[in-house]
């Protein structure tokens, strides 16, 4: 099973102790290692880094621990193979644009006789059923909307969109623009709302903990989303099944 | 000005040497340090890296100068921003999919009054005149074929459609689907192709010098396009202003 890791604030925050336990999970403590990516984006921009090294050595990873890059929406991915070999191309998260603005999606799961008419302008490069219903996402949105509609609006129509994905098997993910971060599970996904009072919290995969309260300002507020909860000592919660959630500012939208 | 390099190899090859003396131009040596970017293709994957910290200190331009990352088509480019912010969504290269393939582009110039109809499905997400000229290539070549053209076929339409952008100014550019680099010179764009034999090179922006020859295999070719020579002891070759050449497998196609 792959690693679904999101992140959406209300201010540019870092995700170096998140994605360090997160990271072990490609290969150290668990038997992902198919690859991993992550995109972050700094206002509309995005960084988008893939690798299909496993993510507990690759020196992409290490980067992405040691250089502290400041983001409101983050998504991150480690692949275990179900479908489509392990090559560059078949790493999540994958990137498209629409409306002027860029759209990150990772999956976690396994659709099977997923094959939708692509008729349009969003083609898979690789070989995933991810990356195909990410395409037919897109696709339906460009043609359910003029140009980028409001979280409320887009979260409307992706309850209409994502049942037609998730009937063809397990549908978790993680899709964002920059602005909001929307999630479906399936299966498994937790989240976790940081916020003041900041306490301690202790990873789960790695011996380190961070007493957030030092890091961060009384206004701060952070939404992590994860297919499994990272740390001991929060108040994960398990994501109710079928229903599109999404993040604006580090809170539940 | 902004500073291109271009790579174009029959063989996964790595760009650190090349890399190490264009990235000086981009603070160090030069005044290029309004950002830069470099996307290195795998396959059809294609690995993209942006920064708006000048590429002679940004850690990502460390780590690409580090970590030798083999590819046959790579595309950087150094930013003295002309038009649009110092900001992530205007760093070059940019990246778009088209029939299933990512396609990469990087402008050096500065083009005046180019405000194209973008009817279609590629919209500009930074303020850039060069992301916009990429947008209106990208609508332009989707209308002319309906899959993937030859690299030939690719060549005569750009040919067809890059004066109707040069014609607004300086349009120096590099694109690349991962199979072939293409090149515009309005201005200055230079190329060398290194091959067997082998010989020592050493560059112009840095007191280092490499022996190719100890790095290579007979059959290996290398095409590198650059805006201004790299190096002190290879016969570059100055493109001629207003064609648009193409590279396959390290040599002029």
């Amino acid at each position: 099973m792959c690693q679904l890791l999101g992140m959406n604030a209300n201010t540019p925050t870092d995700v170096t102790f998140s994605f360090s336990g997160f990271a072990q999970r490609g290969g150290a403590t668990d038997h992902h290692s198919d690859g991993w990516g992550i995109a972050f984006f700094e206002g509309k921009g995005v960084r988008h880094m893939v690798d299909h090294q496993s993510a507990s050595t690759s020196p992409v990873a290490e980067l992405v621990r040691r250089y502290p890059i400041k983001s409101q929406n983050v998504i991150a991915h480690i692949r275990k193979a179900t479908q489509g070999e392990v090559s560059l191309e078949n790493c999540h998260p994958f990137v498209r644009e629409l409306w002027g603005r860029y759209w990150v999606f990772a999956h976690n799961g396994n659709l099977v006789d997923f094959a939708p008419r692509l008729h349009g302008n969003f083609r898979p490069v690789g070989q995933t059923d991810s990356e195909r219903a990410f395409c037919w996402l897109m696709q339906e949105l460009a043609k359910s909307h003029a140009g980028v509609p409001s979280v409320q609006e887009l979260t409307r129509t992706l309850r209409e969109l994502v049942p037609q994905i998730a009937r063809h098997g397990t549908f978790n993910f993680l899709l964002s623009n920059g602005e909001a971060l929307w999630a479906h599970a399936s299966t498994h996904l937790h989240y976790v709302l940081r916020r003041h009072p900041f306490a301690r919290a202790t990873l789960s995969d790695e011996d380190l903990s961070v007493n957030f309260a030092e890091h961060t300002r009384e206004n701060d507020r952070v939404a992590v989303v994860v297919t499994q909860p990272l740390t001991t000592d929060e108040n994960w919660v398990a994501l109710a099944p079928g229903r599109v959630h999404a993040w604006v500012d580090g809170d539940l939208a």
